[in-house]
């Protein structure tokens, strides 16, 4: 019985926290046993995307832990109230909302910063020597923050080389595979960004990488 | 190998779809082997609600069809294209959105009302004899629109009163469980409606369902 802590980006795959991915996250995480408190930053969402047009809707001004709410049904905090003494693991969904509203990754590539909060977030719990997990997109936020962490963006080169740019070192894997970079306690596992990925596949990811965090 | 439709309401517990009910359901598909189409109604969100005061949003004007475009990752079409011919088989997640904007069960009870897209969707695909099923409060929508449906919505007595009311049979279930009824081949699973549900038990509950669908 771990207790994990999630940070979700908002809601959506485009300009939020991929659904998939986080909902597999609180479902492995039960179905090994351990609980979870999911929190997420109060700002405002980078853009809002229309989902079937993939155009930005100017008029909509959402803030991120509201969205994220949504996933979490209510049960929600902000990421300021985090605190790393209080949980065994930290865990980071993907969806493009990571790249924009946890970091700048999605606009600056290995030039980006993080988010002061979640930074905090991630670098506390890694000092603590706890294990930090990032899905899809959000492990550049790990190879931002912690020097020659070992990573997994399934393969795609563009995201490898930057993973590579911020002092990363990158493993590929295949759908249902994950990453431990035991020297520096980080998981990752690939998700959507193996293209085609089948909502089975990133459970399977998913629930293989929590299953080791439980043990 | 069936090929399944879904129907969301939005996207979140109090004002759509509820997201680990239509994401659970999208998973277990994928894992039975089975395929899915995502529908949704093109029409006005009947409120958006702020997840954290529980309270109405007057500013916020969305879209069913838009909002639950982010829990398909925008893989969705209007319910106006749904063909029961093309399908095997028709699902409905609950979520508060199902009672609100899917019909208007959570404004009239027993005397609601079912979206007329819905209506049509769910009537032909019953009337070609194929199986329907829906999950937390949506099995209101079947007992409105299919005499003598026998459904579950877990144990609540409200609910299971406005279900006697419109001519359907309640058999009670606990978690993980699911109904079918044979003589009118529907199918439901309580998820939420039981109080305090785990997400792995919604999970088990919808498992079981679309396993037992897809045989």
């Amino acid at each position: 019985m771990k207790k994990f802590a999630v940070i979700l980006a908002g809601c959506g795959n485009k300009d939020g926290a991929e659904v998939g991915e986080s909902l597999t996250t609180l479902l492995a995480i039960d179905q090994c046993g351990s609980s979870y408190d999911i929190f997420a930053p109060d700002k405002p969402v980078f853009h809002t995307l229309n989902y079937l047009t993939d155009g930005e809707m100017p008029d909509e001004k959402r803030n991120v832990l509201l969205e994220a709410a949504r996933i979490a049904r209510g049960n929600i905090r902000p990421l300021t109230e985090y605190c790393a003494e209080n949980y065994d693991a930290l865990v980071l969904p993907g969806g493009f909302g990571a790249a924009k509203n946890l970091c700048d990754y999605a606009f600056k590539g290995a030039e980006m910063t993080v988010d002061t909060q979640v930074a905090a977030a991630v670098s506390e719990t890694h000092a603590l020597g706890k294990p930090v997990a990032a899905l899809c997109i959000a492990p550049v936020i790990i190879a931002k923050l912690i020097p020659n962490a070992l990573v997994t963006s399934g393969d795609d080169p563009a995201t490898i080389e930057n993973l590579l740019k911020m002092g990363a070192r990158h493993k590929p894997t295949k759908a249902g595979e994950y990453v431990y970079d035991e020297e520096n306690n980080l998981y990752s596992t690939p998700c959507y960004m193996l293209p085609n990925a089948r909502i089975s596949e990133v459970y399977n990811g998913v629930y293989n990488m929590i299953k080791a965090m439980t043990l």
